[in-house]
């Protein structure tokens, strides 16, 4: 077998978008997590159940980047959460000044945690800071175990690693080497959190509500 | 709900890298096909099990397009089909100079067809011609039936789709509406070829060997 190795990376020339939202939401003290996953992993799913399961307990914004439609924003609306819906209109990922006006479009004094998903790309997305308090990355166990391997860069950047469709190898239609998986992203991020979940079922989704309980009370302006 | 629309496209200041592969393969009349799926559809499966169920009809070649790793080139390997892997080391995509020396590396007089597994990413390979005969989308259907709509550009511009994991509904475990999925993409493109499949139970596979196998003869030296 022959292996042609080419090193050129074509997000580097745009690194010179800074991330220019920081300053608002610091200021404000406001947390703000840029989900990364590919398309399909769950995470609209996700944000959904997490708003639902929030309610009197944290206020939650949402931000939703697509290529297109507002598909993904019209599921979040019905939870009656604050969203805003970004179009790219072709480009594969969201830059910094593509979401300079949209926290402020939200009610921003009133949350206590803005989550924004990203255009559905494992890889793009997780080369462009956006101003974020952390990444989030979404892989679903439809997608293969092999994947934090193949796809290092997010598994490696993000804070915490939601192993969304738990459900789907346990009912034995899925294989899915949880530990290869955890092995992989172990070795990429030592301090990376996992937490295998279900947005279908709610298997599991009380640890992520737990991380992001103290991950907000950890952020909030001290009285 | 707020929209903001942003039109930026990062893909098109790189349309300059034109194909440069295309008058190597037409001079040889080679059918080269560019695989473009998001990562866990199960194109590896496919290019395996076709080559497998092809043996002694159509002899194939594979370009295994990954930013990282021989995984994918290892299991193509096993099937003894010849096998060369490309690393973009971090980008999202093959780019035409990238590929430019693969084909030369594979025994192409000896082939009847290449298949070249793009990076795993629904959005970003389908803006890069790599001078192949054409492109096959394939979406699994863990994937959610939404995303024709939401990611159309790949649908617009390929000859087939593969729907694949089409055994996940059929024993009640994932939903997706094959109807929207198929009017939708139908939408995008009257003369898309649509074949639902299962690479893991070899359901619904045979039609796509036929069109390979149609495709491949019409794209052969007359005799």
């Amino acid at each position: 077998m022959k292996k042609i190795s080419i090193g050129k990376n074509i997000l580097h020339e745009n690194d010179k978008y800074a991330f220019e939202n920081a300053p608002f939401l610091t200021e404000r003290k406001k947390l703000c997590l840029n989900m990364i996953s590919s398309l399909g992993s769950g995470t609209t799913t996700i944000l959904a159940r997490t708003i639902n399961e929030s309610r009197g307990k944290m206020k939650i914004g949402v931000i939703e980047g697509d290529i297109q439609t507002d598909i993904d924003a019209e599921r979040i609306r019905v939870t009656e959460a604050p969203v805003v819906q970004i179009n790219t209109e072709g480009a594969c990922h969201l830059w910094a000044p593509q979401i300079s006006e949209a926290p402020k479009t939200l009610p921003v004094d009133d949350l206590d945690l803005i989550l924004l998903e990203n255009v559905g790309n494992l890889v793009c997305p997780s080369a462009f800071s956006l101003g974020e308090s952390g990444k989030i990355a979404v892989l679903s166990v439809a997608e293969g175990d092999d994947k934090p391997a193949k796809y290092p860069g997010i598994f490696a950047k993000s804070k915490v690693l939601l192993l969304n469709k738990i459900d789907l190898p346990a009912r034995g239609h899925v294989e899915f080497d949880t530990e290869r998986a955890k092995a992989d992203t172990r070795s990429l991020n030592e301090s990376l959190e996992i937490f295998p979940i279900s947005a279908k079922t709610g298997e599991g989704t009380a640890n992520w509500y737990h991380w992001l309980g103290k991950s907000v009370r950890k952020n909030a302006p001290q009285p």
